[in-house]
């Protein structure tokens, strides 16, 4: 049976980065929000008053009667049966690290706009997120791409993935935040690869894997735009260091 | 081999939450923070130009050789080994699952008083402390702490617990973020156990078991301060609804 994504429509958002892995396996998939009852069937399940198992947010993944919330745990869950994880359990639970700083990165890529709350628009709290990307950019992506930087480094297989000596879910990972780093802050991206070299040259990489190539030339490839997490602000975005 | 917990001294902070399950459980645990080499050795792991498997940030539980970074991710791995995880394999993504909301709830909770920047001052982003927290005493706290009522309710092994038959990791975990409530906002959660009885009676009961409550009673749990993630900023509190 394939499996079931649960997604909001119209953004890249968090269930891109199951998405990713689910093409570059080549896996059988329903992205449930472009199916005939759209959203409406994930609001179901989330609001279900007897299903026991309710996820709190979106994504998140269906396989038979399990349903899997959280992107970093679809990962988990998908990794080894998409052959996209360590063979090593111990390196499993390595990659799951890995994949939760990402998450963490993008939480705070999302508190950039919406430093003071989810439910207000970002118009109205434009003052605050100028000076939260600016401590963005200045110090928590440097942070972060620095992190992955030296992670990849100084993996004993090569630095031409993240972890042990072939690709996984969190390379795919990787792509994606870089991606959306050049959509969100073109002018901050500038210097980008001079500063991390390693971790632009696995974004090129994946980007070279054919699979992705063909996802991200299909029309299953939303553009990104300003509902999703990485978002073109022109006045949040500064000149590169 | 004991395991080693590496984490900053002087807060409960999110190494509490692995702390819980050690302790809950018995286990034999070094709390490094507290040994000879104290923080030190942890910023060794941290900074290690050869250390392949290098942590993001603290906490992160080594075994033997392997690292494990994230709580939630600590919490997965010890989990079984601990008898604090269900017993069926496909229940154990949904119980992490359910950390990992509880772990979006944790930085939520740190954001009430860091909306525009981790390493500027609570002092400094007071103003905004004060959006961000009304936003959540209003709106995300209820989201969350409702969910959680929700899912203890609509659990079909009864309200006792979070998920399945048994106590696991995650009800320890929930024990931490109402006690944590209950020290930062005293005003706000005076009406907790109206609106949620069930989170509150979990509370309670795990507040009984009886290694917790030699844990809580001894010199190894800290107070909550304001290093850590819950702190009491009485101009940030309001008036229970």
């Amino acid at each position: 049976m394939a499996y079931e994504l649960y997604y909001w429509d119209g953004l890249q958002g968090r269930g891109e980065f199951v998405r990713l892995a689910l093409e570059d396996a080549g896996a059988e998939y329903v992205d449930v929000a472009y199916g005939p009852n759209g959203s409406s069937a994930m609001m179901k399940i989330i609001n279900s008053k007897t299903e026991p198992h309710i996820p709190f947010a979106p994504p998140f993944l269906k396989d038979g009667d399990l349903i899997v919330p959280h992107v970093a745990n679809i990962l988990l869950y998908l990794g080894p049966k998409l052959k996209l994880a360590p063979k090593d359990e111990g390196l499993r639970y390595v990659a799951h690290g890995l994949q939760l700083t990402i998450a963490d990165f993008v939480a705070e890529v999302h508190d950039t706009h919406h430093p003071l709350a989810t439910d207000l628009y970002y118009e109205d709290q434009q003052d605050a997120a100028k000076i939260r990307t600016q401590n963005f950019l200045d110090q928590r992506e440097p942070k972060f791409i620095g992190y992955f930087e030296r992670v990849l480094k100084q993996n004993p297989h090569g630095d031409k993935q993240i972890i042990g000596d072939a690709v996984t879910y969190v390379d795919l990972s990787l792509f994606q935040i870089v991606d959306g780093l050049h959509y969100a802050f073109p002018r901050a991206m500038k210097t980008f690869g001079k500063h991390y070299p390693r971790v632009a040259a696995l974004h090129d990489a994946v980007l070279k894997r054919p699979n992705i190539a063909a996802y991200v030339d299909s029309e299953r490839r939303l553009a990104f735009n300003e509902s999703g997490i990485f978002r073109h602000y022109p006045e949040l975005d500064q000149d590169a260091k």
